[in-house]
């Protein structure tokens, strides 16, 4: 009964005037529908099981990518039948390959350690690369060393992140800079190989792997990443040994680039269809783990934000998307190719919404925003403290949407309750199990509302 | 180098004028000093460890619960050392026994199902109870059936708590006087025994316990909790065959009360040391599982808020007190004894804080303030919210420091984000794996933080 008559209200039902379906109460009124529906009767938890459990990992390039991408597509059918449709886009294709080794040999005993490719890696061509190892924190020390303290060693960054910084993405940030350009800048003194201690904030035996970036020009060299454990292992024995001779053995391969897709579903606007309001996640995980978390939680709540409109009758005045991107992970290609097509076609966006900082429980949005859209955003305040949304924070939204970016666009990313991201985030351990099915919905739910407010009352232009 | 500097600053060093000391610079500084010394050299998530696997559940009355109380004094006794003692409370002494039995025969095949005894249940005498099942969903329901269809049957009370409540404790609420007054209401119509479906949120196979309480005057008939899973099994097949024959078995026993202690730790305050804020959780738990969430985080944290007070040199103005309370879960006997002796002693109390939702990751407090007292948490709001501290809730603060109430005091519960808590909460799940090290160091921190304002400002009285 509460179904009908919110719904009522939002499509402007002729028994009432108005000023009435222009109260507040009822824009309260369909977001408790919103989250009413989600809660009881939300997909996006059985969804998850599906892509994790039966799809797997989905590296960009990789036939499983490919399976996803299919899935995706027919999921996205059922809530908005005809309105489904893939754009092409080319990506990397680069594998892991099924052996990697590290380990080396102290006090007399043989050490396998645990570690991983770094995402774009070259492998030791079938062979094992045996060095001596060079420890350090930063960029810093590594050129205080100099060529002649590193050429013919292995570079070891072991630079645990900040865990007294609250924002566990600030955190990573800090450690970012050492995945992307170590391994170049420990190839510029001459070195043979590298390896980074995970950016994780937990102390446990998994490798975290991720993108590098190897600089143009640079001798491309190995590049690992330790586990913390392993890690603390190998700088122990440093201290034991400085002259131990490590051994690295990784298959990695690079191949051509090939063609994927971005897929999207619309359900067009009734009052202003060339306006529209983009939401989305990344469907490309790394490829080991379900890739749960990073980010299959921002696919399934972006599908469950689409299903759920449609649930409850909602028939929006602007034109709403679910894109699932295809690509965040290794250059960005789904997000990049999304906003240069939408330039082609002149579409005009109002907003764009990533969910892409793991499926915990939401406390907001990240926002980019001009200072009149983030006023706005502050009259909605009160309708979302109920369900537990505190704030929008400014800076920061999303990778995939980040190129939609003009002068016109509000761009949001759900905020998330994020101390346990880096916990999962790229290794073997970022499964279904670690996701949390209310935590999940109310992510979606909070998108769906705010797709809502934002379908209502448009956005101000940012100048 | 910072930690000496911002010490010096609240210990209102001669190098510095009076103004500088008072300045929010410097409590943001102390708050900063709090946070980087739990993050970084916290105890908390070890004590933690110790108690779930040395120690293991620990039911008011037990001997494990004994062994906890062993435990915590010498554990304050390194932050506390001449300042801890045992008050002596007397605690009931219950056992759920060893063997459990819940089935019936469907389709020609026998099923067990999930099933734990609800605390303070009377058994079953060693044997079977074998009985017809009445499904219900609520008192009403129940009354509506009447005598004649439940006499001699079980009756089953199959509520799903709400989903759609964003606040989980409320939902909780919901389902709880089905737990307390089932029994007893199913026992006046002539029932032979209770079943209810477990208060959680989760759809799994753990039954959770807790407490049932027994009319006066009513039969005490046996009572358990069955599984979400069970719940549901039960009913389908009660769909398929109304006269299925539940077979029940309990071998729960009750003993003579018994005397164990509250745990209490103190720094003497400096300037008045006749003014108390007490922080607390309680050190007992159910019988299954480790009593992880359900309290022995709100334990560690109280452990580690002293701790991380005296590691980083602070003297506080007021007397700090962490209390382990013994027997929350069966009677609040901790908390009341706490209460009547404080009061009989002539105890004047500022504030207390309790920790009994779990070791999630804090958002607030919810408190209990007059409000002249809840404008003063407001002016703190400024120096919390860098930690996501967003807000004083009014409303709830912990069932241990309740009975503290009077007309002066503050009373504030950690707030936490608790969509997790009622999946572990009295199960066999609710175990050290389950609590992340971060979310239970940032409540310890919150809760310290916290400590240090109520410390250095006071509390206005409740008039």
């Amino acid at each position: 009964m509460k179904k009908i008559i919110t719904t009522m209200l939002v499509l402007g039902s002729t028994t009432l005037s108005h000023a009435q379906v222009q109260t507040p109460a009822s824009d309260s009124a369909v977001i408790a529908n919103i989250y009413n529906e989600v809660m009881l009767h939300g997909e996006c938890y059985e969804n998850l099981r599906y892509l994790c459990k039966n799809i797997g990992h989905r590296l960009a390039g990789s036939e499983s990518a490919q399976k996803a991408i299919d899935w995706g597509k027919t999921v996205l059918e059922k809530s908005a039948p005809g309105h489904v449709f893939l754009m092409p886009v080319e990506v990397p294709h680069w594998t892991r390959g099924s052996f990697e080794f590290g380990g080396y040999t102290i006090d007399g005993m043989q050490k396998e350690i645990a570690l991983t490719a770094l995402g774009g890696s070259v492998g030791t061509e079938g062979k094992r690369i045996n060095a001596e190892v060079v420890e350090v924190k930063s960029f810093d020390e590594l050129k205080a060393l100099g060529e002649e303290a590193v050429k013919g060693k292995i570079v070891f960054f072991n630079k645990p992140l900040d865990a007294t910084l609250i924002n566990t993405g600030a955190a990573y940030g800090g450690g970012y800079p050492i995945r992307g350009q170590g391994p170049s800048e420990a190839a510029k003194l001459g070195a043979v190989a590298c390896l980074i201690r995970s950016l994780t904030l937990a102390d446990d035996n998994y490798p975290h792997t991720g993108a590098t970036n190897y600089e143009e020009g640079v001798r491309r060299i190995p590049a690992a990443a330790l586990s913390a454990v392993a890690s603390r292992q190998l700088s122990q024995d440093l201290k034991k040994n400085a002259k131990l001779t490590f051994s690295l053995q990784l298959s990695c391969e690079a191949f051509e680039r090939t063609m994927q897709a971005n897929v999207i579903a619309e359900i067009p606007g009734t009052e202003f269809p060339g306006e529209y309001i983009t939401v989305g996640g990344h469907l490309d995980s790394w490829d080991i783990g379900e890739g749960a978390h990073d980010d299959g939680t921002g696919i399934v709540q972006s599908i469950e934000m689409i299903r759920a409109l449609q649930a409850i009758g909602y028939q929006p005045k602007r034109t709403i998307r679910a894109v699932l991107f295809i690509n965040e992970e290794f250059g960005n290609d789904g997000g990049e190719t999304y906003a240069r097509i939408c330039k082609e076609k002149g579409l005009v966006h109002v907003a764009a919404i990533e969910s892409d900082g793991g499926g915990f429980t939401p406390v907001g949005f990240n926002c980019d925003l001009s200072d009149t859209q983030y006023e706005m955003t502050q009259s909605w305040l009160p309708l979302l403290e109920p369900y537990n949304l505190f704030r929008f924070r400014r800076g920061g939204s999303g990778v995939d949407i980040r190129p939609l970016k003009d002068d016109r666009i509000a761009l949001f990313g759900l905020n998330v309750d994020g101390q346990r991201y880096f916990d999962y985030h790229h290794t073997n351990n970022d499964r279904f199990e670690n996701v949390n099915k209310r935590e999940l919905e109310l992510g979606a739910a909070a998108m769906a509302a705010l797709v809502y407010l934002i379908d209502q009352s448009g956005i101000p232009t940012q100048k």
